[in-house]
């Protein structure tokens, strides 16, 4: 068993309503910051998961993201490995 | 001037209590899902900025995400560069 570390990005679908994108927006003049547009809040959401490989630990993660931690009607996600976390056996070996 | 994409990544400090990572991790066992641990809930922004090249972009992006989009105390966070928006001069040139 390793463990590996990953982050599932959710953000609003193009087209859905984004009312923190919209007040994010409406701050920028207070601060004084030009030029930033199309501004999307979504959420970030990291995780360590303990399996036999990558690849079992990331069907893990593919369930959770699509039916824990995002809407589908109205987000999308994107998986991302981070880097690895170490392994749950160390220096003692393989089992 | 060109346009950039970011994105913004909020994450809560180490040691910072994290109420919705709790409820992901109490969720799981409704779900069957198991070995998964050490859940972190956080926010991801992604804007555009027009600025004259990367580095200008990026500097607003620094400032927004320390002035408005974190709270410093209890959240940390990352600036990632996405795949580049489009240029706003497109195919008529440079100025």
């Amino acid at each position: 068993m390793s463990s590996f570390r990953f982050a599932v990005n959710v953000t609003p679908k193009p087209g859905i309503l984004d009312p923190q994108g919209r007040a994010v927006e409406g701050s920028l003049g207070h601060l004084g910051i030009e030029g930033v547009s199309a501004v999307r809040v979504g959420r970030r959401v990291e995780l360590t998961v303990d399996a036999r490989d990558e690849a079992s630990a990331r069907a893990i993660v593919e369930r959770l993201a699509s039916e824990l931690l995002s809407n589908p009607l109205i987000e999308s996600y994107a998986v991302e490995t981070l880097a690895a976390a170490s392994s749950t056996l160390g220096a003692a070996g393989e089992a």
